[in-house]
Parts: C-alpha cells; sequence; structure tokens
C-alpha cells in the first residue's frame, strides 16, 4: 500500500490487459509523431543540440510513467522551459560550448530535487504564489519571445539578444544577409501550417473523417512538414546554397552520467531552477487536472510534483534538458486514446527507436521547418485579449498581469515573473489593509441592517453597527483602529460601537490586540464595545483571551439583537428615573452568560 | 483651510490662551526633569557624545509641535531608537569618530525623509506589515539587549558585541577589571530606581498624594538620583578613582548645517533607516493614539507620518540623533496636564536652558547613573508572558513573535525585524491558501446548514453544498480546485455542487479562473455547478464575466433556496416519467433571471 502511493504505476499494472495495451500504443505512436520535430526544435530554442530534446524525450518520460498520477499528461521538453533555460544559462555558457550543455544538465537536475523535495515536504502550495494573471502574462509574453527569437531562423541571419527590443534591432542589422532559399522555407512551411491548423480540421470534417481523428490529423500536421522539408534538403543539396540544417545528430543511447558537481554553477543556477520547476509545475498540474476531470479522475499534487522531480532528474542524468508537461501534446495523447501512465514510457520507446533509425536523415531538416512549427505551435500561447478581460475584471489583477508581461518582453524572464510575484502579494495586501466597512443601520420593519449611506435606515444616535468585511488581521488592524476612533471622534453623543463579524474567519493576534486597545479607548471615552455575529471558530478563539473577559459590552448572536437590546436600553436610560433598575433588568434579561455560550456552540466548528 | 490641514499648529493657536499656556508650561517643566537624564542616556546608548541627546531634544520637538496632531506625544530620544542606530552605524564607522555621528545625522535625516515621503503618499499602511508578534518580539528583544549592553557602564568595563552571547561573553572576560566604587553607584541608583518605581507611588498615596502628582513624582526620581551621583561625583573627585563621568558637554546651542551627502552612505544606511522609521512610526502612533481616546481626540496617521518625518530631518540638520515618540514620557506628559502640542515646544525651551545652564554640572555625572536608568526604563519594554499568550492564542502569531525575538537576541535587529515581517506573510498566506471548508447539509427542518462531519444532518447524494470559509484568491484559488474536484471524483452518483460563499469577500481573477475551470471539468463530467449567497460587490464583478454566463448551474439567493430547488428537482428526475416536464417547470418557478437580478440588487454596495 505504501509503496503504491508512491509508485502509482503499481496499482495501475495490477488491472492492465491486452484492451488498454493496444489503446496505449496507439496513442503513443501519434505522440511520438509529434513529439519527434518538437524534441528537435527545443533543442534548438534553448541553444542545445538537437539530440538532447530527443534523451530528454526518454528516461524522463519513463520516469514520469512510474511515479505520475495523470494518465495522459505527455511530459518532456516543451517552449516555456526550453525559452527559461536559454534564458538561465546565458550568462553562464555561451551557447554551443561544453559548459553550456554542461549547465543544462545541472539545470535539469536541480530542478528536479527541488520539485521533489517540494512533493516530499508537501510544499505544493507554493505553486499558489503564481497567481493566474503572472501565469498568463508570464506565457503570453513567452510566447512572443519564441516567436521573435525563431524569426533569425527563418530569415537564416545571426541574432540574439536579452529581450524583444534587442532581438529585433539586431535582425533589423542582419537583412542584407537574409538567404532567400531558407526564407521561402521558412515561410511555406510557416502558412501550411497556419492554413492546416486554421482549415485542416472544418475540410477533414467535411470529407466525413471523425472529430477526434482530425483534430489528431492537424497536430500531426508538422512531421508532414518535416519530411518533405528533410527531402528537399537532401535532394537538392541546399546545405550548399546557405540552407541552415539541423546537421549531425548522434543515433546513439544517451550515457547516464551525474552532472557536474561545482557548487558555484548550482548554487549560480538555483533561482533559475526554482523558477523553472515552479512554472512547469504549475502548467503540468492544470493540463493534468483538466484532462482528469473529463474521465472523473484524481491527480495528487504532492505525488505529480516528485513525478516532475523524478522525471527531471533523470533528464539530468540523461543528457536532456528540463522537462515538463507539454499542453498540445497531452491532449493528442488523451485524444488518442491513452488510458494510462505507459502510453509515456510507449512513446519513449517511440524516441529510442527515432532516434537509432532516423538520426541520418534528420540530419538533412532545415532549421527554417523547426523555427517556422515553434512559432506556430507558440502562437497557442499568446493571448492578448486576457490582459483586456483581467483588466475590466480586477484592475490590481490586470496591473499584475501587464507588469509581468511587459517585464518579461522588456527586461528579462526571471525579473518579469518575480516582479509579478510580489506586485500580486503586495496589492493583495493592500487591498486586504484597507477592506470594505460599512456603518449599518436597521432597514424599518426587518431584521436587515444595511449601510446608511447607500439605504434609508432606521439609526440611532447614541449606537453605531460597524460592518468590516474581512478577516482581521495584521494587515488591516490599524485600519479597524482608525475606523472605529473615528466613529467615537466623530460625535459626542455615542455610547455604543457594535463591530458585526459575519465575513470575519479569522482574528489573529494583531488584530486581538488592536480590539483591546480599541476596548480600552473606548472605556475611556465612556462608550461600550460590542461584538455581533461571531463565527464558532473564532469565538473558540477568543474565549480564553483577556480580551473577552474586559470587553466593556456584549456578544451578541446576531445584529438585531445587539440593536433591540442597545436601542432599548438607550430609551431607557433616557429617562433618567427609571434608568438604573430597566436598565439592570433589560441586560440580565439579554446577556446571561449562557447567551453567549448559546451561540458559540451553535456556531463552534462550522 | 489647506495650509491648516499640514500645520495643525495653526488650529491650535486660534484658540490658544493664558489658560491653556499655563497647562501646557507646568507640562513642559515636568517632561523637562525627565528627559534631560534620558537624553543623555539613549545617547549614551547609541554611542553618541551626550550633547547629541540634548540636541535631538530641541528642534526636533518644535517641528513636532508645528506639525504633529497629537497634543501629548512627547517626540525626543528613544530607547530603541537609539538601539538601532547603534547597529546601524556600528557598520559603517567606529563609535566615537566624527564619521560615526555624521552617520548618525545621516540616519535622522533620511529617516525623516522617508517618513515625510509616507506621509505624502499616503503609504501610512506599510506599517501595518509590521505585525503585532513582530514589533512586540522585537521590543523584548531590544529591552534584553539594551539592558546587556549597560552592564558594562555598572561595572565600569570594556565591553561590546553585535549580540546578547558575544556582549555577556565579553562582559565575562573582564570580570577582574571591574571597578568598585562604578558599580556601587549603579547597583545603588538601579535599587534606588526599582524602589521608586515599584513602591513609591503607594507610599506616596498612603501619604496623602494624590494619584497623579504621584505617577509625576515616581516618573521624577531618575534626576534626584542624577543629582545626588553628580554631586557625588564633583566632591569625592570620583574621576581620578576610575569613575567614568561624562565628561564635557558643551553648552552652546548646535549649529544648523546638512548632513554628510555621500551618496554610497545614504544608500548603504537606507534599510536601517527604513526600519528605524517604520518602527518609530508604528511605536509613536500607537500611543498617541491610546492617549488621544482618553480625550476622543483625532490622530491623522498620515499627517503623523510628515510630523515624525519633519522631527528626524530636523534632528539631522542640528546635530540630533533620530527621535521618535517616548511611551513613558508622553504618558507623564498626558498626566502633567499638556493639552496642545506647544507643551513639546515648551520642553525643548527647557533643554535649551538646561544645556546652557547645567552642562559644567553634567559634566560630573557618572555613565553608571545614566545606565542603571536605561536598565530600569526598558524594563517595561520586556514583556515575556506576552510570547506564551500569543503562542496560546494562535501557533502562527507565536511562531513569528519567537523567531523574531530570538533572531533578534542571537544575531541582529535588522534580520530579526525582516525574518518577522517575512514570516508572518508567509504564514498568513499559508493560512489563508488553505482555508477551512466544509461539506455542509441542512439541519433537519430548519434553513440551517451544518458541516456534515460535526452535525447530524439531512443529505443528498446527488447534491454536495461545500462551504468556503475565505476570500477566494491566487493563494487559494488551485486548492478550491483539488476541493471540489475531489469531491466530485469520490462520488459518481453525484450531480450538482453548490458553493456556498457568504464567507467570500472577493473573487480575484485567478479563482475566477479556477470556478471556469471547475464549471468546465464539473461539466465534462456530467455534473453541475451552483452558486449560493453571493455578497453584492463580488457579484457586481462576476456579472460581467464569461464565466458566469457560462455558469451550468444557477445563482441562489440563500442555501437553502439551493437545496430546496436542487433537492426537489432530483426527487422528479428519479421518477422518469415526470421528469422532463416537472423539472423543467421546478427550474422556471425558481430561476428566472429576474430572481438572480433581485438577490443582487439586494445585496450590492453592502
Amino acid at each position: 500500500m505504501m509503496l503504491e502511493r508512491w509508485v502509482p504505476l503499481i496499482g495501475c499494472l495490477k488491472s492492465y490487459n491486452r484492451t488498454l495495451l493496444s489503446q496505449d500504443a496507439l496513442a503513443s505512436v501519434i505522440v511520438t509523431l509529434m513529439l519527434v520535430p518538437q524534441a528537435l526544435a527545443y533543442a534548438l530554442l534553448a541553444g542545445l543540440p538537437p539530440e538532447m530534446g530527443l534523451y530528454a524525450s526518454m528516461l524522463p518520460l519513463v520516469l514520469y510513467a512510474i511515479f505520475g498520477t495523470s494518465a495522459t499528461l505527455a511530459v518532456g521538453p516543451v517552449a516555456v522551459a526550453a525559452l527559461m533555460t536559454a534564458s538561465a544559462l546565458s550568462s553562464f555558457a555561451t551557447q554551443g560550448s561544453p559548459e553550456y550543455v554542461g549547465a543544462a544538465l545541472v539545470l535539469a537536475a536541480l530542478s528536479g530535487l527541488i520539485l521533489i523535495a517540494m512533493g516530499v515536504l508537501r510544499l505544493g502550495f507554493l505553486a499558489n504564489f503564481l497567481s493566474h494573471p503572472v501565469i498568463s502574462g508570464f506565457v503570453t509574453a513567452s510566447g512572443i519571445l519564441i516567436a521573435v527569437s525563431q524569426l533569425k531562423h527563418i530569415l537564416g541571419v545571426e541574432a540574439s539578444g536579452h529581450n524583444v527590443i534587442e532581438v529585433l534591432s539586431a535582425l533589423l542589422n542582419q537583412w542584407q544577409q537574409v538567404n532567400a532559399i531558407t526564407l521561402l522555407i521558412g515561410l511555406s512551411v510557416w502558412g501550411y501550417l497556419w492554413v492546416c491548423r486554421k482549415w485542416l480540421k472544418q475540410w477533414l470534417k467535411m470529407a466525413g473523417v471523425s472529430a477526434s481523428v482530425a483534430v489528431l490529423l492537424v497536430k500531426a500536421a508538422p512531421i508532414s512538414a518535416v519530411i518533405v522539408t528533410t527531402l528537399l534538403a537532401w535532394l537538392l543539396n541546399l546545405e550548399q546554397r546557405g540552407v541552415s540544417l539541423v546537421g549531425f545528430v548522434p543515433s546513439g543511447m544517451p550515457t547516464i552520467a551525474l552532472p557536474d558537481l561545482d557548487q558555484s554553477l548550482w548554487l549560480g543556477l538555483l533561482p533559475a531552477a526554482l523558477l523553472i520547476s515552479l512554472v512547469g509545475f504549475v502548467e503540468s498540474i492544470s493540463v493534468a487536472q483538466t484532462l482528469a476531470a473529463k474521465r472523473r479522475q484524481r491527480i495528487d499534487p504532492n505525488q505529480e510534483l516528485i513525478a516532475l522531480g523524478m522525471a527531471n532528474l533523470g533528464a539530468g542524468v540523461s543528457g536532456g534538458s528540463p522537462v515538463s508537461g507539454g499542453f498540445s501534446r497531452s491532449v493528442v495523447n488523451f485524444e488518442a486514446g491513452a488510458v494510462t501512465p505507459l502510453a509515456g514510457a510507449f512513446t519513449a520507446l517511440g524516441i529510442v527507436l527515432s532516434t537509432l533509425l532516423l538520426t541520418d536523415l534528420l540530419a538533412f531538416l532545415p532549421t527554417a521547418t523547426l523555427a517556422a512549427t515553434i512559432i506556430v505551435a507558440v502562437g497557442t500561447l499568446i493571448d492578448l485579449p486576457a490582459v483586456k478581460r483581467t483588466w475590466l475584471y480586477s484592475r490590481s489583477d490586470g496591473i499584475a498581469m501587464v507588469v509581468t508581461l511587459l517585464l518579461t518582453l522588456m527586461h528579462s524572464i526571471e525579473i518579469g515573473i518575480i516582479s509579478g510575484v510580489l506586485l500580486s502579494l503586495g496589492l493583495h495586501l493592500y487591498r486586504t489593509s484597507q477592506p470594505h466597512s460599512a456603518v449599518v443601520g436597521r432597514v424599518p420593519g426587518t431584521e436587515h441592517f444595511r449601510n446608511v449611506k447607500r439605504h434609508t435606515v432606521e439609526i440611532d444616535e447614541r449606537l453605531a453597527i460597524l460592518r468590516i468585511d474581512e478577516s482581521l488581521y495584521f494587515a488591516n488592524a490599524r485600519y479597524l483602529e482608525d475606523t472605529v476612533m473615528e466613529l467615537a471622534a466623530r460625535s459626542l453623543s455615542l455610547q455604543h460601537i457594535v463591530l458585526t463579524c459575519q465575513a470575519v474567519n479569522v482574528i489573529d493576534a494583531s488584530a486581538l490586540e488592536s480590539l483591546e486597545a480599541i476596548n480600552g479607548r473606548l472605556k475611556d471615552a465612556g462608550a461600550t464595545l460590542h461584538l455581533a455575529e461571531v463565527k464558532g471558530p473564532v469565538m473558540d478563539h477568543l474565549k480564553h483571551t483577556s480580551f473577552y473577559h474586559e470587553l466593556t459590552g456584549q456578544v451578541f448572536f446576531t445584529t438585531y439583537e445587539a440593536w433591540r437590546v442597545l436601542h432599548h436600553q438607550g430609551d431607557v436610560l433616557s429617562s433618567p428615573a427609571l434608568a438604573a433598575n430597566e436598565a439592570r433588568q433589560v441586560a440580565n434579561s439579554h446577556q446571561p452568560p449562557s447567551f453567549v455560550d448559546d451561540s458559540v456552540d451553535k456556531k463552534r466548528g462550522e
């Protein structure tokens, strides 16, 4: 049982049979066809030799199949991870050098160890700090960066830079060196893939092909472009005409070896590895959960961390680049009928066979073809309407998104994402530090209480009922003090302040201290503090504090109860003859200790 | 009007008269008597020449009187600011050097500019991030650090260090150099002040002295110790017997001059200045608010930032150390009857006179007397029972407090406070990232819904009602997805999931995206998502989103409404003959668009 929890494949194998096998095998063939060009393309994007993309599609897939909980997540090289890898390595070595390759392996292994550690320590919640607007802005910016970075391969020139502006200006400086044949190949493939993506599915449907087969054929379109342009390059000897080709790809298997153990390199790559891990995990888990839900299956986020970690560690010791769950390949895997994680292992087998058999041919593949494949693929990452949508829904989320997007594009990936995270944290805290609050009055004839500024309500000059629409914690504790004391300073006739707490889920130690201060200050000012509608768990904590025992007023079950008692009490007190006696009666009839306990019991633990 | 907002003193002067003047003047005499030894002592604590404490009690007090909104806050050198000053300067210059003094002036001016900027930009809320447990842990640790740092003056030895352990071990190494007369003076003063603090008030009361006069006499006790030990040192020529005295104090006024404008020094002192500003502001504002509340007066936090900023800037250009609002002096000021900020200006006048007349005498004041004064004074800062109290109230607040306390003591002031802030932020986010949630069922025969795990409630297998007790935002958006999808995966007969949102004050863009994902996934799984008890402002935002339009279920006004419709609908559907027709009727009668709008209108803007 314990072993099965850590190695979900065991449970899967128990019920494995020939039907499942044939379904998984079919899916793996289709994913392999899709993965071969992608593996080469993303290695190119990461600035690594093409075989590293293939190696990253072997052992990591097998390891994910053993440890993963998703039946359909297709792990391997992905565009965003490749971009982040290139960005991380650029400050440690020059592209193409052995140090660069070595650093990529360290990056993969380090990401793997980070993910495994997060899984074992159940720190998956850390990924929550990448808010959706930050991820979305980052992914859109990455898509643009990737597309721009591939233009040089389509134009057949050399151009590089750390951000969009640098790359574009480098391209402009090189326009006279553009290679016409390369450009022709690049634009043709680009146009072909774009047409396939846009219309092929409709055409196939009209021709009577079933919807899911149509999806698979569309996704397999790049392989046809790869085959055609490779054959053209070989037959027409295009390399001699200045067309850049993939070149020699070793046909053997990767060797298993520990990556470079240089301490300063590991420390230097740590921040980048952390970001790649978190971004990869967030993307993988959302794909996996979306697909799992379609079949009412469960994904275990912490086990996914371990599985993705093992996959990356596997990449690091077997010559591969960092890996993650790919969105489009996972969808294809799902549509093609993958039913267990073994489909991934079979895909790895497909990649092994391709590497053994096809590398002589792949040497003739033009890089322009791969670049066009990448550009069309990352088109799905770029979602500019989301910026407007987010902006309209929530100004602060919109700001976080735009800042992440622009900084990623204009400055760097790391700064973009870190600024986005800090900004969304800051904005969240700022928002909750000044929570919505309202002085409420009674809607005449009812037990409802509404904002006095928006509704015609009954009020009592000696009584202010304040509703705070937020949990009370350190960031807004002082705001609470200011609000209450301003209320008290505004009117000298005020005798009672009631805090209505139906939206208060937590009162932390800072807020408790503020409540104590408020209670004491109101007492000095001759006014009384009451609470109403305190939730059970909050009350459980409050009951053992000195604040509760020193509270000058009462804890009411409902706001109406508070109004009824205090409003009435006021009437009585204003006719001095009766005051002392009746007031005591009123108080006795409404505030026995049992009443408070009752309200606590009724709400406790909910 | 505008001018009066920025310079509150103008409003105060308009109604100033002889009665107010005499009250303020009396209070200022008493505060002056208390401030003279404190100003010298805190200069000693900060490692600065004694006159800097006096200078910090002149111009800064006048500036606070002009710009401040508190009638009773006594600004000037305080213990914690002095400790933080010593700690900040130790890495820039050696104590006693002109560079050290220059850096202190820069620190004061920089703190002033930071505070003014925060006031103008209305950034006072930043102080909220210093949660109460962090401040409390820090202040207790500071009290211990200060007390320990003064032991060397009582023993008459040289000993220094960056934390408690270093200082204590330095003291142990020096025990053979202890000066007996110094020790005698130190312990006598210590004992005398301790007895005064503990019993003098009671004795005076028994002797028929009024309570407030008794308080003032107790607070003035240090001045008697200063007079007696100074006279002893002068008459017995104690300096020749190895007793360390304050020594020469220039009797002139400070010169007004810009502090050193060295850029690297300003940048280097920036983090320390920020911490001193924030801590000083938090302490000042809470003292000011506590005292103001006793007379139902208002403190304007942003104006206080400007006033404290001007005071520190004033200290920086007139040879003073960083200043802040002092707790005990403010209480004395209040008790002695100060009624306007002019009392502070009169205190400044008192310090000017003392500096002109008394400096020849003060030269004979033993430092051991000052050290004993400090040790007794900081006793009120040390509040160890608060650690236990906080720990019992909230584990996470307790952790933040203990970590701040220990790191401040063992490592350094900056690391202690920064770790505390980050830890309390992290713990807050962790807590809200896994909010309390409960599947609820109906309490039979009522419209109440309670946790199924705690109460005997009616449930429906096809219907799960989930209550989330927290606003939905990025940190818990994925938790929501996990929770709902786990619920859906647990039972295949589940047809409806209702999210009850009475505790949800905000749904940010990340949570909206999660709700969309949940809605889509439940749809794929053949289940319907409903919402209930959505608040008005939240609904206002939701209404314009695609999530709202694609929601497979309904938005119910109350949980009971959801139960009634869906539970009934289920019954009907289970008798297939009637299903289609009646179900539609049920749906029509309960979910017209007007119903949803009604619920929105009723709650909007509340």
